[in-house]
């Protein structure tokens, strides 16, 4: 099975970008499969219920934030942010029964987190720490990309780099790419991806950013389950001891790429590209944004086509090569979750 | 179940408004799930066959008009007005079970109606009557909506006026009305429900159409199964007996809503909003008839959002609530009449 | 049962004219409900696989030929004219499981054919033979048309020519045209189909490409399965032996039609209207061209309209009328192929 059936559920995943949710604008989006409606409360605190009146199942997002509550603008229910209905118009009594689905939601480094599991489970977690997008010695833009595939067909992609050579040969990628083999390493709740290139010309957006002469070039992939990818990538000047860990002559990045499924066959991709250098230089910004928006679009075609493949075609052999390695990894971390998930719902 | 899923068949349905039907044109039009070809005979009769030739499945909203038969232009078959093959080129037997399914049609208020059941069930009933449609002394035009949505759904939504609130907010409710109660009644065959609003201000419709000062409103809805609403409607000077019966200084509309539904999930709307003053009043007319057709595309948008609420999220509860009166009494109606097909059936 | 709900797969199918395949870009197309992969290999001839990758399932139609190969351009597997993968990046040994299916092809009279059965089926036949499409005494276009509809809608359509007269009304037929019989015979591995029109007004083809006077009018059908019809269509002054041969007075086209299933309810069309007068007259060319397509316009119109009633309405009888007679012979020839399929299979 290439696509993922069963989404790990006791997790926190990016619902949407801080900015997206405005002041008494609800916003509907479906996460996991699930229709949910966010909103922020009175005091600018998000909240995310089911999309879905308990009365005749009109959806909440049509609905008219009032206060901390919702109310459906087609009979006049109003709920809270707990879900539960607080009003029915003229009638005195308001049915236990009358409540629809909360979300545990959570503010942190710009995203709005939902937790689609069990709400006592989010109380023991945290989002992963996206330091670079709450500090202000970092520049970056929001970045959003929707995906007609499965969560996984992204997963496999960013978790094997060999693709760079194939996929991003006009822009990230070279021949030689595909030929080395990177060092994969589990850490603690996920893996890491090193790759160095060592005494190579810098690449078009490191030259751009002002390296000249051969550099040593570092990248360093985290990816976390369910869905989060954190890099860290640069170039110092060649045998200026880089690797060890001296770097005040280079320059570096930080790359989110975070994906939160919509449905078993699309996704919701956010993304940023940040760097810590010329933070006042905004066409440097905009075009860093434009060059990864682009090379992130090569993957989207071949990954969305795979998908299509997958969709429409009889089953066919799925023949397993050396490349695989970091994708072997990430799927037994997701199994691990899918068993923890189904250890907790049966309790 | 918040949707019809069978489909009462012993009625008459409107199937077309008469300007529809022209004089050898045939109109293809899908009611109740199933494909109807109408036409015009020679003496201007509508007729109603089954929309699939018998030889080789071709519609016969392809085919051409010819005196009272129409003809199949892919092979040349043609039928008579009871779907009976009558002539096959170059063939001289023309087989027993060449037949195509025939329909009751009549044509009454400017409505082409049609009968889907049994057809010999049709001749002890009439469709209801519209006297306002077919008297000169009133002034209309009409009206078509395509729906999205299981005709229940919009059962629902005009025998339940606490939506005006919500929905029409902005141009037929005020916040008061889902606060204030409406009498329901069974009526001979239907449910009639009445309204009265006393001592108020005249709705911009009214204030337009000349009411000044305070005013007493009424709403008087009628609704017989499958899918006829009948409006009586109007408003005079506060104080001089309206509820009484003394209505000579004030103004009234009548307005049609009738449901046929085209499939499980769209239907079919036709409509008018009849007044019998300011005749001439042509630009009177327009206006009434597109604020009408502003407000019901207000309906549109929840009800069809509510449709796919159904259609695309999983089942959850459906929490009944006081202002449901209304649609209560129509479900028994049309369960009524459902057991009554049924028993006509194994009659 | 209208439509052919199982296809024959030990057959030449017509996979595209020669123009669409140019050297170095790979052409994607989906054949009895197969999804191909079609390139030019180093010599130019062409080559056909399953465009799907045996890694992860990425079309091998976004990859890149190289050589007498082709390589996926995802993750770089490349594979050669049998299907077998030759190279996986930085990996030495490549598993014997790594292959995807191909096809035997051949290029013949301007068309790239292929056989979707066994392989070794393929060598012991050849596709059928289109002498005008080969020699330069010949002038036609390539002409192509996609269908929604099943092929056996297409097949029954052209062996039944009593439509003309409905269909093609404005076209090709006239009234008569349904009225007379033509003439059927079986033929080694096919059917033919001869009509003559003795001493009628030439047709308005016929008339602009220079017939003048009464003519003698052939049209001689030949159907081989699974789908090539060869037309053979002309007009002499009336009286002067056309129909013992004598044409040299006379003029004639030769039409190809020829129909590959895309899926059970889509098919490829492929056809030429071909002459051996007036070669230089592009105009004329054009003329003929024109003609033709608006023609067969009128019978997709009437054909997807028929593959609409029958996906979409309830089963109907399908009552059988005597100018089924060709369509009967092509159905009986299918029927003898899939039982030589399906005997060839279990051999």
């Amino acid at each position: 099975m290439l696509e993922q059936t069963e989404f790990i559920r006791n997790a926190w995943y990016v619902a949407a970008w801080d900015h997206e949710l405005q002041a008494g604008k609800p916003l509907a989006r479906t996460l996991l499969g699930e229709h949910v409606v966010l909103y922020r409360d009175s005091a600018g605190k998000p909240v995310a219920l089911e999309d879905r009146c308990c009365h005749r199942a009109a959806p909440l997002s049509l609905g008219r934030v009032e206060g901390d509550c919702i109310r459906c603008m087609y009979h006049g229910l109003k709920f809270d942010a707990n879900g539960r209905c607080v009003e029915i118009p003229a009638q005195a009594h308001v049915p236990p029964q009358a409540v629809v689905r909360a979300f545990e939601v959570c503010e942190q480094d710009h995203f709005v987190w939902i937790w689609m599991g069990e709400r006592e489970g989010a109380h023991a977690s945290r989002p992963p720490a996206i330091p670079w997008q709450s500090d202000a010695g970092w520049r970056w833009k929001p970045g959003y990309m929707h995906y007609r595939a499965n969560i996984q067909l992204i997963t496999d992609n960013l978790l094997d780099l060999s693709h760079l050579s194939y996929v991003h040969l006009a822009t990230l990628g070279t021949p030689q790419t595909a030929q080395t083999q990177p060092e994969y390493r589990e850490i603690e709740g996920g893996v890491e991806i090193t790759r160095w290139d060592i005494g190579s010309a810098p690449t078009p957006l490191h030259a751009k950013a002002g390296m000249r002469g051969m550099v040593d070039r570092w990248l360093v992939f985290r990816w976390y389950p369910p869905g989060t990818f954190l890099l860290d990538a640069g170039s110092c000047p060649t045998g200026t001891g880089a690797p060890q860990g001296v770097r005040q002559d280079g320059i570096q990045f930080r790359n989110t790429s975070i994906q939160t499924p919509e449905t078993a066959h699309t996704t919701h991709y956010f993304w940023t590209h940040a760097r810590d250098f010329r933070l006042d230089d905004a066409a440097l910004t905009d075009e860093i944004q434009a060059q990864m928006a682009a090379a992130f679009e090569e993957d989207r075609v071949v990954i969305e086509a795979q998908q299509e493949v997958l969709r429409t075609r009889a089953p066919g052999p799925i023949v397993g090569i050396a490349a695989d390695a970091g994708p072997r990894m990430a799927r037994r971390l997701i199994e691990l979750r899918l068993a923890q998930d189904s250890a907790a719902e049966f309790a």
